[in-house]
């Protein structure tokens, strides 16, 4: 055995599903509480730097790849044209790098609410943050919820909500009004993403918020799901909302085009990554 | 917060990847030391019993279904027509539950090495066990390895290897002198399915099992990928092995006339995981 008897740990514990999940740890590299919340980096021993929230692993240099790419280029390569995109969230400016990936794409709001977590992933995940002077990016600390209330209605093709967990700064992310502020600021066709958490221990969580995009007066959704080793369970989703009309598919043709340097996404792991569990399927069952 | 802070846990360390994974466990049911490996069963507080096999998590109640379904199902609906199938390892008896929904299945020759695991499984997994006396079930303890080299040559349809990691009782099984009695043991167009561990955290052993498995003979292989939670990374694979000519695809029709019970697999769920990262694909890209 190795020296990892006397190693130290981070470990999140998740209560709902009584399981933890913990990296092997080398240092605590920083810390601040912000006015939101409490920001940890930690060094890792295989997984890179691990940045830590309110006691909850958020991302890793390793494997943040995945959740990135996922976050952004399946809502991409399935509206027509994105050309204005709005990031609520995302402050570790990863989502921002892949959304930037897309020539077409003229310009990207990003708003968090926390400046702190984009200045820790400038200092600890510099490559998340290699395309925040790009001069279609805006990157705003700002309330979320207000700037979608307030967006002038029709304005934008995409919003991506790569947020928190639903408990504290992430909380209002994950409701009808907040979806009808979204619908209301996309143009006709235009395509809410969210990340939806895990299918095997989130479904009823997941079924809400889908519920609760239906109720706003979206009109089609589709869930894709894919791996995610430091959050809870190791299987998350994404869900895409679409204003109007129902999906009318993935542009493939351009995503071969396009041949982004991607670690994770590809055309067939897109299509993949829409199949659904027959466990998931009886969970939907009821929604459309 | 609930009282997991002074809740006991089964905790697996993980030190290839420096990662671990746990388990709430309210009590240890059982325990044993067989002459092979030690084996302890758990109560968990949300995934009901827990099997564990020298200090790594093997099955769990609430989600071993995903591994033993993708175990199966994709082999059996791959195979043309699968008569005879022999399972290697797979002490807990869920593969075999799988492989019995099968209705063209006419036997199954199941061969672990250790009765005791079965004996737990009746136990503490019932339904996993809920087969065992089908007519069509042969349930062997003995070596899996030699059963493998004195098989009559071209004599079964499907070998699933359902074993341990490669390490202990399941190293044998992972080496091109094995791979080469599977072959021989094969009919023509027969399948060899292994468990191929994580392709984030185990990369270069599922190449190089890849690579055996081809140096061995094998004509063509699959790596399929699904999620498994209470496996390192969260993430698994399977990869399938061909003898004697290339995969003629999945048999769609008849797994949707079959329509089996199944709480993971489905039509779309078997080929979306045939789909592979970008990371995945450049690591078997000098593999054909």
């Amino acid at each position: 055995m190795s020296g990892l008897d006397t190693q130290q740990w981070f470990t999140e514990v998740f209560e709902p599903s009584g399981s933890a999940f913990g990296l092997a740890i080398t240092a605590k590299l920083d810390e601040v509480q912000s006015p939101f919340q409490h920001i940890e980096i930690f060094d890792t021993t295989h997984f890179g730097k691990l940045m830590v929230i309110d006691g909850c692993t958020m991302v890793s240099s390793r494997e943040n790849f995945l959740y990135h790419e996922m976050m952004s280029h399946p809502a991409l390569f399935t509206h027509p044209s994105p050309k204005n995109v709005v990031i609520i969230g995302g402050g570790d400016c990863g989502t921002l790098r892949e959304v930037l990936k897309h020539q077409g794409v003229e310009t990207v709001h990003q708003i968090d609410i926390d400046e702190q977590v984009t200045r820790m992933a400038e200092k600890y995940f510099p490559e998340l943050c290699a395309s925040n002077n790009d001069p279609r990016a805006t990157i705003l600390f700002d309330d979320g919820i207000k700037f979608m209330r307030e967006a002038a209605p029709e304005s934008i093709d995409v919003v991506i909500v790569d947020s928190t967990d639903p408990v504290g700064p992430g909380e209002g992310l994950f409701n009808r009004a907040f979806y009808q502020s979204c619908l209301n600021a996309l143009r006709p066709g235009g395509i809410l993403v969210q990340q939806s958490e895990s299918p095997l221990i989130h479904l009823q969580l997941l079924t809400d918020m889908r519920q609760a995009m239906l109720d706003a007066g979206f009109a089609a959704l589709q869930t894709l799901n894919f791996p995610q080793m430091i959050y809870p369970s190791g299987w998350w989703t994404c869900t895409l909302a679409r204003k109007s009309e129902g999906f009318s598919g993935f542009r493939e043709a351009d995503a071969a085009a396009a041949n982004l340097n991607t670690g994770y996404y590809n055309i067939d792991i897109h299509k993949a990554a829409m199949a659904l569990p027959n466990f998931v399927q009886k969970a939907f069952a009821n929604q459309k």
